[in-house]
C-alpha cells in the first residue's frame, strides 16, 4: 500500500457504524511497550533507535493482523504526508517531529497502527467505528500476546510494564472515546459533565488528542489511571461513565428537538447553507459547521445526508488533505479557497 | 383599488430599470404644499384638518394622473395596513400617527402618492425607479400645476411656498435618491463620502428615510436647501453630486472584482446560503444579506436573480408585509420563521 492510497479510502473508524455512532464517534484502544534492556527512545542515542526499529519491524510487519499494511520512516515523509498521517489520527503530533528511527506501520483499513519510537518503543492502537472499546481491545489484545511472545517487553511484577512516562506504567494502556455532544454544548451543560469527568480521574481532550482544544464539539474522554487495574477494569469504568454522556447528550437532544426545534433546524440549515456556498472557508469554520451537519443528520433534520459522509468531510477538510488532493504545496488562504471548493463538490453529491 | 391589492404587485419604483439602477435604487421628488387662509395641520382644529381633507381630497382623486387609485383615511387602518404603506414607502412615519382627517391617495403603480394633513397641508411625491430625477419630477410638476387652478395655495412672493417647517419654505421641494453603496461600505470609503455630501447641503438618511439608520449598505441622499434656487437648480445640483457618488461606487466594485473577487464572492454566496436555508431569520440580518446579495447580482457573480426580484423581497421582507402574507398578526419571533418561510419559497423558484 502507498501512503496515497489512505485518500481514496474512509478509515474504518469514520463509517459512523457501530453502537450510538450518532454520539460516539470512534472507541480506541493503545497499549505503550518498551523492549528490555534497551533505553527509553528518549535517552536512546541513534545506533539504539535504529537497533529498536530493525528488531520490532519485521516482527510487527509479519504479523497476521498486518498482512496488508503501509510502513513508514517518518523522517522520510515530506511535511505535508507526516501531517496527512496525523489528521488521519494514525500518528502522534509527537509521533511527526524529526528524529530518526521513528516509523509507523498502518493496517490498510486503518484500524489498526503502530508507531515505533514514539515515547515509547512500542505505540499499539486499535480505532473502531461507533462505541465499541471492547472491539478495539480484542484487535490490541491479539497483536500484543502474539508480540509479546517474540520480543522481550520491559516487565516488572511490581508495576507490570514499563513505560518512559510513568503515567502509562501498569497496563500501558489508554482506552478513549470520542464523542460529539453538540446538544450538550449549546445548552450550557457540558461544563457540569466535564467536571464530572474530571472527578472521575478521566482526561478530556480535543478532536486531535492531548494539547489540542475541544473544536467542533468533539471531546476525547480517556483513563488516567494505568496502574492498579486490570484492562477490563479500565475498559468497564471507562465505558460506564460513557454510557452515562450518551444518555445525558440524548436527553438534551430530545428536549431540545422538543422545545427549541426551529432554533435548531435554523442553526443546523444554516450550517448547509453556508458550506454549500462558500468561497472561502477556515478548517476550524468547517468544522463548527459540519458539526451541526452532523447533529441535523442524527436528528433528521437533514436528510441524505449520512454520518460517513459527515466523519469523512471532517478529516478530508484539514490541511495536509487539502494539500493532497490539490496535489501541491498551498499557503493558508490558498487553502481556505479549496477546502470551499471541496466541501461544495462533495455536498452536491 | 384595495389596499391589500398592493400586496400583488410590484412597485413601478422597485422595478429596477432607469439610469444606473445597479446603484440608485429609486429617485424620488416630494412638494409640500398649504392651503391659504387655514392653519398648518399641526395648528388646526379638528374642524378645519376636515374642511382641509375635505377641499383637498375631490380635487386629487379627479386629478388624471389619479384616474385609478387608492384613498385612504390613515385612521380607519388597521396597524398592520398603516405600516404597509409606510413600508412600501407611500406615506411617512409621522402620516401614520394617529390623528382625524389624515388621508393619503395613491396612484395604482405606486409611483404618485399624495399625503392630505401630514406636517403640510399637501404633501405629494413621485418615485421612479433608477436614477430619474427628472422623470419623477416631470410627473410632480404637472399635478402641482394643475392642483395650483384648484386650490388656493398658500405663497409669498417673497418667500414663495409657505409651510409649517421654516425647512421647507421656498419650493417645498425634497429631491432624494435612494443609493445602494456596499463597496463603499465593505472599503471602508463611505465615511468620506458621507462627510463630503453634508459638506455640500445635503442630507443622508436611512432606507425609511428621517430618523432611520443607514441599513443594507442604503443611502437616501436629498436636498436640505429648498429656499433661494429654483427646483431645477436643487435637482441639477443634487444629480451632479449623485453622479459622482454613483462613479465612485462604481470605481470600487471594480477595485474589489480585481482585488478581492474572492471574498467578494464569498460574502455574496453565503448570503444567498443562509437566505436560501434558514429557518428563523430578523429583518435586519435579511436586508444586510439581500444587500450582499443584490451586489452579487449586479456584479453578475449570482446569475438568475434580478434586481428587481431582489427590490421585492426588500419590501416583502418587512414585518406588516409579512403579516398581510399570512392573513393574521404575528408576533417577533413567529414573524422570524414567516419571513424566513417566505424568502426561502422566493428564492427557489
Amino acid at each position: 500500500m502507498e501512503l496515497s492510497d489512505l485518500l481514496g479510502q474512509t478509515s474504518e473508524w469514520l463509517k459512523g457504524t457501530g453502537d450510538s455512532s450518532d454520539i460516539v464517534v470512534s472507541s480506541r484502544i493503545r497499549l505503550a511497550r518498551n523492549l528490555e534492556k534497551i533505553p527509553f527512545s528518549h535517552w536512546a542515542n541513534e545506533k539504539q533507535k535504529k537497533q529498536i526499529l530493525d528488531i520490532i519491524k519485521p516482527v510487527v510487519i509479519n504479523h497476521e493482523l498486518m498482512k496488508e499494511h503501509l510502513f513508514c520512516i517518518i523522517d522520510e515523509l515530506d511535511e505535508v504526508d507526516k501531517n496527512l498521517l496525523l489528521e488521519r489520527h494514525l500518528v502522534s503530533k509527537e509521533h511527526i517531529q524529526p528524529g530518526g528511527s521513528k516509523a509507523v506501520v498502518i493496517k490498510n483499513n486503518e484500524t489498526l497502527s503502530i508507531m515505533i519510537n514514539e515515547e515509547d518503543h512500542l505505540r499499539m492502537q486499535a480505532i473502531k467505528s461507533g462505541f465499541n472499546l471492547q472491539g478495539a481491545w480484542d484487535i490490541v489484545k491479539v497483536i500484543d500476546e502474539d508480540l509479546s511472545g517474540k520480543l522481550e517487553y520491559a516487565f516488572s511484577n511490581n508495576w507490570g510494564y514499563l513505560t518512559a512516562c510513568p503515567t502509562n506504567t501498569g497496563t500501558g494502556m489508554r482506552a478513549s472515546v470520542m464523542l460529539h455532544l453538540p446538544s450538550l454544548v449549546m445548552t450550557n451543560q457540558i461544563n457540569k459533565v466535564l467536571q464530572a469527568i474530571a472527578k472521575l480521574s478521566l482526561a478530556v481532550r480535543g478532536f486531535y488528542g492531548e494539547g489540542s482544544d475541544a473544536t467542533g464539539n468533539f471531546f476525547q474522554v480517556s483513563n488516567q489511571i494505568t496502574l492498579g487495574y486490570s484492562e477490563d477494569e479500565i475498559i468497564d469504568s471507562l465505558s460506564r461513565v460513557i454510557k452515562q454522556i450518551i444518555s445525558q447528550e440524548k436527553q438534551s437532544r430530545i428536549n431540545q428537538l422538543n422545545n427549541q426545534r426551529k432554533m435548531l433546524e435554523d442553526k443546523i440549515w444554516r450550517a448547509y447553507g453556508v458550506l454549500s456556498n462558500a468561497k472561502v472557508i477556515s478548517s476550524s469554520e468547517t468544522i463548527d459547521l459540519l458539526s451541526n451537519l452532523r447533529l441535523g443528520s442524527d436528528l433528521d433534520i437533514v436528510n441524505g445526508i449520512n454520518s460517513r459522509f459527515i466523519n469523512e468531510l471532517f478529516i478530508i477538510i484539514q490541511p495536509a488533505h487539502i494539500q493532497k488532493v490539490a496535489g501541491k504545496k498551498l499557503n493558508s488562504a490558498q487553502r481556505d479557497e479549496k477546502r470551499a471548493e471541496i466541501i461544495k463538490d462533495k455536498l452536491k453529491k
